[in-house]
């Protein structure tokens, strides 16, 4: 048997966000890898074995999954969103070139998924179709001074903005200071959202403005999305829409 | 009949990552909007009519799918990768805000897509495995000289970058430009890759450097990334791998 890696992308959560392509992959799988509740998502059946792990440790999880391709296992590496944002794609590369030469040799490939800021987006109208960027706002893999200083720049470049891993129990105020500066650099009336669990039966959105939201608006399961300064809120009877026009005026 | 619209991303090409919620939305449209070569992907059957239109013509297309929803058709505005990033989300949007008061209560809603640049980041490694951003690379819109003010902030903010329409026969300047701020900015030796028609038929991946990079290596199915200053390349027999790394040393 060849053994192979697909780093596949499970999408924000319901099953019809999952690509045929991903689909495919857990179909021919021995083992599926990745954190608790993505492997949670996968049903067993016989021949697959589900390996799942705690949080923070991607680069052990990394070496498992190269060890069994190497020894002739199919192995599906599971992310939530796609596996390339803020996830496991950059971890098993990382694994890749500092372990031994051969696993450069191994059938390794990448599967996009759904990611959640635009599953997010999507929900709330277009609110990133402009120019945006995506800031991971975990200060456990870079120092929080960088964070401050990319959220200065993305808002003088007047980006669209989303923000993986806002929050979380561990980390309590970095999300504080980043609204801060936000409201600092932004004014208190551009638009935020809020979309929590996206696709699953614990969806919600908030649209609010940089004067009105509070930190703890979000959590881990929470993408939050800020609007530039073109970016518009129609209301109507049930929830706004909140869009980015395409255009800036010349 | 109660219409509706689905603004609909159909991915970068490959059935295989075409959503279940979109093939779905497919299923149940009696019309679908949009431009020449999206619609061209839709395949023909009894009770579905094809509206395939020009470029540039968005917002009289997001009218035309509005006005047959009021009148109760089930329409799917096709858009390829995701609708909400440089797409057709933003403009039906623009033409409900700028349209009757009774277009707000539509049933509308957004189903996301694999975007160009996460499937030219899977095909890659994970260039964009840490913060990125997204930008339009076209002044039809805009004007040229906010673009590079924005080149030269994504730069400033060490962001890794992705850009969607770099260059067409009516453009066919700017991507040299762009090339020569990035390349003052971030130095020759920073990875660029241009990826074109990834998961169709014509697909090419080419991994350069900005140093090296020219601007006939992009028309408009290429998608460009640029890697941040901590990029990696590992070498190795077949194509090489180009991942960023999560972690930025403290």
């Amino acid at each position: 048997m060849t053994g192979w890696i697909r780093i596949a992308g499970l999408g924000p959560g319901h099953p019809d966000l999952v690509t045929p392509e991903v689909s495919a992959a857990l179909a021919q799988a021995t083992d599926v890898v990745g954190y608790i509740p993505y492997v949670a998502r996968i049903p067993a059946r016989d021949g697959l074995t589900l390996h799942a792990s705690d949080n923070r440790v991607e680069i052990d999880r990394s070496r498992h999954a190269l060890q069994m391709a190497a020894e002739g296992r199919r192995v599906v590496v599971v992310s939530s969103g796609d596996p390339g944002v803020f996830a496991m794609a950059a971890a098993v590369y990382e694994a890749v070139e500092s372990g031994p030469p051969e696993w450069r040799d191994l059938d390794i490939s990448v599967l996009p998924g759904i990611t959640a800021m635009l599953a997010a987006a999507a929900r709330a109208g277009a609110p990133l179709g402009h120019d945006f960027c995506a800031i991971n706002l975990s200060d456990n893999l870079k120092p929080w001074p960088l964070i401050e200083k990319r959220l200065r720049l993305a808002a003088e470049a007047d980006f669209a903005m989303a923000f993986y891993n806002p929050r979380s129990k561990s980390r309590p105020r970095g999300f504080g200071r980043a609204l801060d500066i936000l409201r600092d650099a932004c004014g208190p009336q551009r638009p935020i959202l809020f979309a929590r669990a996206v696709s699953t039966p614990g969806e919600t959105l908030t649209v609010t403005t940089l004067g009105a939201a509070t930190s703890d608006m979000a959590d881990m399961r929470t993408v939050v999305l800020v609007g530039s300064s073109a970016t518009r809120v129609i209301d109507r009877a049930g929830a706004p829409i909140v869009y980015t026009p395409r255009s800036v005026s010349q």
